[in-house]
C-alpha cells in the first residue's frame, strides 16, 4: 500500500480525542483512522510528567502496529508534555493540539489577552504560553487549571443549564473574565462539550476547540507531504480501548456524535 | 525476623486507603506498616472489574516485596471486585473494608434499611448487598453510585459549606433519603473526609466509615492468629505510590492527619 493511503494514528487518554475526530471525519472523510484511549489508565491530567511520557510513547507504539502514516496526539495534557520526547523518538510526521490552538488564538484575538483553560499538567507545563510567545511575545496568555471538568463531561455533565456546570465554571473562568481575555482556547480535548455553558459565562468572547485547530493543521501538513488519501470511499475507523469495550463505546456517542456500530476493540496486552 | 513482627501491607488506588491508616496508627500504634497507593492509575472506580482485578493483584505482589504478613485491602472498588480472587491466589490473610462495614451497619440498623454510597464498580458488584444478605436476609440495601465524589475530595472539597459539595451530595443521597434508611455506610475510603458535609444531609443516620469497621476486624484477626506484634516501638510506616512523590505527600495530610515526613518512595518498575 502507498504511504499516502495507509492510515492516521490519534490517541488520547480516554474519550476526549473523540472530539477531535469528529472534526476529522468532517474535513477528511476519505482518511482511515486508527483511534487508540488510554481508558485503563485515564486520566492523564493529574499525573506527572513523567508517568504522562512514559504512557504517551506506550500510546505511539501502539498505534505503530497499525502502520500510520501520520499521528495525532489529540489531547492537550500529552501534547503539553511528550510532544517533543515523540517528536525526536518517532520518524513520522506529528501534529499537537496546543500549537495550532495557540495560533488559532493569536489570528483571533484583537486586544492581545487570551484565556486557557486545561488540566493541571497543561497549565502547569506552560505549553500555551511557550506556542503564544513563539507566534507573537506581544500576546499575553492567563491560564487556569480545571480539575474538575474532565470528571464532570465524563458523567455526562456538560449541559449550560446544570447549576453544578455554572457553579464551578463560573469558579475557575472568574480571574480570566476579570483579565479581559478576549479569546478563550478550550485546552483539553473533553472542553468542547461544555462549549455552550462556557460561553455562556464569557458572553462575547471568541472560544477556540484545539481539536479543531488541528485538524486544520493536520490537513494542511498531509497535503504538504504528498499524504492526503486516494481514497474517493468513506475512510475506516477503527477504535482501541486500554480498558474495557462496553464503557466506551456507550460513552462514545457524546463525544463524537454518531455511533460506533461495533467498531471498538480492546487493546489487548497493552501494558 | 518473627511473622508476628513483620508489617501490615495495606493498598488503595491512591490517597483514600490514608484513612484506613490513620486509625490502624490510633488502634495499633505498634504495628509496621507498608503502604501502596497506585497513583498512576487511579482512579479505579470507574473501570471494568477484569482492569480492577489485574491491578489489585499487581498491587498485593508489590506489597508481598516487603514480606508483609497480612493484607488490609483499603480500597472499597478493589475489595468488591477482588477480593475472592486475592483470598484464593495468596497464602496469607487478608482484610477488606466491605464486610466488616457491612457487619457494622447490619449492628446499627434499627429500621433494616441501609444505604451505601460508592464508586460505580463497588455499586455494580452488589458486594454490599451480599455482605449484608449472608449476616441479615432481613436487612435491605439501598446503594447509590457517586462518581464525582471521589474527584471533589481528591480537589480538596470536602467541607460542609462548599456549595458543589453540598449540590452533589443532595442529589446522591437524595433517594436514599427517601427510602428511610437509618444507617449510612461511606462505601469508599475516600469519603470520610465528607462525613460532615453527609451528616448535614442526612441528619440523624447513623454513619458507617468503612475503613474505621476495617481495622476492629483487622485486630481481631491479628489477635486470633496470634499475630501482633510484639514491640512497644511506635510502628515504623512507609509509603509508597506508583506516581510522583510530590503530589501524594502533599495531599496525604488531609487524608492522614499528619505530615508524612519524608516516609514516602516511588515505587520503582511497578508496572
Amino acid at each position: 500500500m502507498q504511504k499516502k493511503n495507509k492510515p492516521i494514528g490519534v490517541f488520547d487518554s480516554g474519550l476526549g480525542g473523540l472530539t477531535v475526530v469528529k472534526t476529522l471525519f468532517e474535513q477528511m472523510p476519505n482518511e482511515d483512522i486508527i483511534y487508540f484511549g488510554d481508558t485503563a489508565r485515564v486520566p492523564y491530567g493529574s499525573r506527572s510528567p513523567e508517568t504522562i511520557r512514559t504512557y504517551a510513547c506506550q500510546d505511539v507504539d501502539f498505534l505503530l502496529r497499525y502502520d500510520v502514516k501520520a499521528i495525532v496526539i489529540a489531547c492537550n495534557t500529552a501534547d503539553s508534555m511528550a510532544r517533543e520526547l515523540i517528536k525526536e523518538k518517532y520518524d513520522l510526521p506529528v501534529i499537537g493540539v496546543v500549537e495550532p490552538a495557540a495560533k488559532k488564538a493569536v489570528s483571533l484575538t484583537e486586544n492581545g489577552k487570551i484565556g486557557v483553560i486545561g488540566t493541571k499538567a497543561t497549565v502547569n507545563s506552560a505549553a500555551y504560553e511557550n506556542a503564544v510567545k513563539a507566534i507573537d511575545p506581544r500576546v499575553r496568555v492567563f491560564s487556569r487549571a480545571c480539575p474538575l471538568l474532565v470528571p464532570l463531561v465524563e458523567n455526562g455533565r456538560f449541559r449550560k443549564d446544570d447549576r453544578v456546570v455554572n457553579i464551578i465554571l463560573e469558579e475557575y473562568l472568574e480571574p480570566l473574565h476579570r483579565e479581559g481575555v478576549d479569546a478563550l482556547v478550550l485546552g483539553c480535548t473533553h472542553y468542547p462539550l461544555l462549549k455552550e455553558a462556557v460561553q455562556c459565562c464569557m458572553p462575547g468572547v471568541k472560544i477556540i476547540c484545539s481539536g479543531e485547530a488541528s485538524v486544520d493543521m493536520l490537513a494542511e501538513m498531509l497535503t504538504e507531504n504528498d499524504l492526503r488519501s486516494e481514497s474517493t470511499a468513506e475512510g475506516e475507523h477503527r477504535y482501541f480501548v486500554s480498558d474495557d469495550v462496553k464503557s466506551f463505546t456507550e460513552n462514545a456517542e457524546s463525544f463524537l456524535g454518531r455511533s460506533l456500530d461495533g467498531a471498538v476493540m480492546t487493546a489487548q496486552h497493552f501494558c
